[in-house]
C-alpha cells in the first residue's frame, strides 16, 4: 500500500469556497429546529425576474432549444451583447471579443486561471468580492490589497495602487459598485487606473455586474479606454441586473485572445451555457433598461429605508453607499468583531448578516448586510440589528 | 513597461478544448457557404428531452425557483439520487455523498483537481474521452496510458493496469460504457480492478453516463464494491440517458470529504446549478427506466444499422460496441490517418465525423461516429462514408 500524507491534492487544501454559503448554512440549520431568522447574508434580490424572460425560455425549452450549444456562448446572445455593449458603451466588439459562461462568477476564476501565473500579483481593493481572494488563494496566486475603509467611502486611490506595483503585477481589479462596500468610483480614478495598467503594462479586470445599480454619480467602464481590445477585460451577466441570480448565465468581452483562452477553459469544464436560457437573455438584454428601472426604483427606495433605520444605530458607523444592494457597516464600537457580532445576532437576535471578515482581513470589523429585501422584512431585520448592537456592547 | 514573455498564463497555454467543438466550429463555417452536410461529431442525441421534464421546468421557473440554490445540489435532488442509487445499486449513500453540479463534464476537472497533485499520475485508457486528457494536461498530472484497440473490445486490462502502477498513481479511471469506443468492462475485470485500486490505495473515478446504454451483457459500477465511501467516485447526468446535452446538469456519489471538496470547488467556480433545472430533474430520475427505454430502443435499432452500413465498407475495421452510442472506426487500409480522412470526408463527401487523435495518440488510426442521428440521414451519411473510404483508397 501507497501512503500518502493527505487523501485530497494541496489544490484541494487551498479550495474554501464562499464565506455566506457558509453562514446560510449554519442560518438553515437554525431553521430547521424552529428559529425564526431575517437573511441579509446574500446578494440574491427579494425581487421576481422579469415574467417575459421566464417566459421566452419557456419558449425555447419547449421548441427544444435542449441540445449543446456553441461553447463561446450561442451566437444569437453574442450579437445581443455586442450590441447593448456599442449602445451603452459607444464601441463594437468584434463576436470574438465576446464570451457566454455559467454566470459572472466562474469568469473571475477563468481570467485569474488565463492571465496570472502561480506567484505572480493581482491588486485588488481589502476588502473585496470573496470569490476574488478564494480563486487566488486557489491558483497561489498573490493578492496584493490596497485598503480601503467608509471614512473615505471605500475609495480605490490610483496613486495607492502604483505604489504596490511590481514587477510582478499582471492584473488590476476594478469592481465598480462594489461588492461589498457599495462604492462606485469616479470617471476620473478609472481613468488613472487605465493609465496606469497602460504604462506598466497590466491588465483590468473590469467587474460590472452592478453596473445598473448606480444610485449616485454615473457608472464609468475602463472598458471604453482601450474598446476591451488591449487590456481591459469586462464582466458582466443576467444575475444582478434582472433578479436571475439562479440562471447562472454571465459574459465578458476582453482582448480576442484571451477570450478565445476563456472559451476554451469554460468548453473544457462546462461544455457550453444553455441554449434556451441563452435565447430568453437576448430578451432580458433588449428590454434591459425597461427591466432595469424597475429594479433600480425599489433598490433605492430601500437603500434610504437601510441607512435611516441603520442610522439610529450609534454603535454603527457606515458611509451611504452610492450603488449595487450593499451596506458595509463597521461593528467594532459594539465590542464585536464582525464574525462575534454575525454569530451573536444570528443566534441571538434572529438576523443573519455576513461577516466582513469573508472578503479579506480588513473587513474584520465589518458586516455586511444586502438590504434587497422587502420592506417590511428589512425594517424589521434593521431594528433586530439595532438591539443586537445595544445588548452587545451592554455585555 | 514591464515586458513579458507570454500574454497568457503558463497554465492557459495548456487549455486546448475538446476536438469535436473545434471540427463542429470548421463544419459550421463550410455550411455558411453553402455545404450540405451530415453531423456524426459530437455526442448528442437526435431525439428531444422527455416533455414530462420539460413541463416540470416550465412549472418551477413560472414558479420563481430563479435563485441562488445550496451549492451542493437542492436537497430535493440530492435525495432523489440517493433513492435511484439505493434502486439501481443496492447501497444508500449519504445526503453528504452527494453533489450536484453543472454536468457530468465538470467533474472531470473537479475531481482530478480535488485528488491529483501536478506530477502524479492517472491511470486511463488510449484512446478516452477527450476531456481527461484535457483537463491532466491544464493540471500538469500525468496520464499514464494502457493502449486499448478494436482487436479485443477495446477491453481495459487488469493485469495492464497493474504494470502501470508506480508510487506516483493516485486514480484509475474506469468510464463503462466507454467514450469513444463504445466498450463495456465485465463485472469481474471491474472487480479485479478495484481490488488493484485497494491493494495500491488509489481512488476508481467511475464515469458512468452511458450506463443506461448498455446492449450486451450488464453494466456493473465499482461504486457497489465499497459504497463510494471509501476510493470510488461515480459520475452521472442527465446529458446522455435523457437526450438533455444543453441542461448541464450532472452529479457524483462518493467519500465525504471528497466530495465536500468538490462541492466548494463548484461553489468557488459557478456558485450554483439553476434550481429550477433541479426540481425538473427530479422527474427525470424518477421516471428513469420508463425514459431510458423509449431512447435505449431507439439507440440499439441504429447501433445494427450503423454496423450494418460500415460492415459493408471493406476498408473499415470495428468491433460492434457494446454500449454507449459511438463507433470507433479503424480507417488505416485507406491509405489516411484519422486526421486526414476527416478532412478529406468533410470537405469532399459531406459527411462530418470526430478524428480519432483527440481521443489520445492511440486514436490516430481511428475515426469516432456518433450513430444518434435519424435512419435516414445515418444511412445516408453511413454510404458517404463509404464513398469516401472508397476515394480515398484510389488516391
Amino acid at each position: 500500500m501507497i501512503k500518502r500524507k493527505s487523501k485530497i491534492s494541496n489544490f484541494a487544501e487551498r479550495v474554501v469556497g464562499q464565506s455566506m454559503f457558509k453562514i446560510l448554512g449554519k442560518a438553515k440549520d437554525l431553521e430547521i429546529k424552529g428559529k425564526d431568522l431575517i437573511h441579509f447574508e446574500i446578494g440574491d434580490s427579494h425581487l421576481e425576474m422579469p415574467t417575459e424572460v421566464k417566459k421566452s425560455a419557456m419558449k425555447a425549452l419547449y421548441n427544444g432549444r435542449t441540445h449543446y450549444g456553441d461553447s463561446r456562448g450561442e451566437h444569437i446572445l453574442r450579437v445581443a451583447i455586442q450590441k447593448a455593449v456599442k449602445e451603452d458603451f459607444k464601441f463594437t466588439p468584434s463576436l470574438s471579443q465576446v464570451v457566454v459562461t455559467s454566470g459572472a462568477n466562474p469568469l473571475i476564476y477563468y481570467v485569474m486561471a488565463v492571465l496570472v501565473n502561480p506567484g505572480e500579483e493581482v491588486i485588488l481593493t481589502d476588502p473585496a468580492f470573496v470569490t476574488y481572494n478564494a480563486v487566488l488563494d486557489m491558483l497561489k496566486i498573490k493578492g496584493v490589497h490596497v485598503p480601503v475603509t467608509h471614512k473615505n467611502n471605500f475609495n480605490f486611490s490610483p496613486k495607492e495602487i502604483e505604489k504596490r506595483i511590481t514587477k510582478k503585477t499582471r492584473l488590476i481589479v476594478i469592481n465598480s459598485p462594489s461588492n461589498p462596500t457599495g462604492a462606485v468610483y469616479s470617471e476620473s480614478d478609472i481613468r488613472k487606473i487605465y493609465a496606469l495598467a497602460k504604462k506598466y503594462n497590466l491588465y483590468i479586470l473590469s467587474d460590472e455586474i452592478y453596473a445598473s445599480m448606480v444610485y449616485e454619480g454615473k457608472h464609468f467602464s475602463a472598458g471604453v479606454m482601450d474598446k476591451c481590445k488591449e487590456r481591459v477585460i469586462m464582466t458582466n451577466g443576467f444575475s444582478k441586473p434582472f433578479a436571475m441570480t439562479g440562471w447562472r448565465v454571465g459574459y465578458a468581452i476582453g482582448p480576442e485572445e484571451i477570450i478565445e483562452k476563456i472559451a476554451l477553459l469554460s468548453q473544457t469544464i462546462v461544455s457550453c451555457v444553455p441554449p434556451f436560457l441563452q435565447d430568453a437573455c437576448v430578451i432580458a438584454l433588449s428590454q434591459r433598461h425597461e427591466f432595469s428601472k424597475r429594479y433600480f426604483k425599489e433598490y433605492k427606495k430601500l437603500r434610504e429605508i437601510a441607512c435611516r433605520e441603520l442610522g439610529k444605530v450609534k454603535q454603527f458607523e457606515f458611509s451611504k453607499p452610492k450603488g449595487a444592494f450593499y451596506l458595509m457597516i463597521d461593528v467594532s464600537r459594539t465590542g464585536m468583531d464582525g464574525d462575534k457580532f454575525t454569530k451573536y445576532a444570528m443566534e441571538r437576535h434572529g438576523v443573519v448578516v455576513c461577516p466582513g471578515s469573508g472578503f479579506g482581513s480588513g473587513g474584520k470589523k465589518y458586516i455586511r448586510i444586502c438590504y434587497a429585501a422587502s420592506e417590511k422584512k428589512l425594517i424589521d431585520g434593521c431594528r433586530r440589528l439595532k438591539r443586537a448592537a445595544e445588548r452587545a456592547t451592554k455585555k
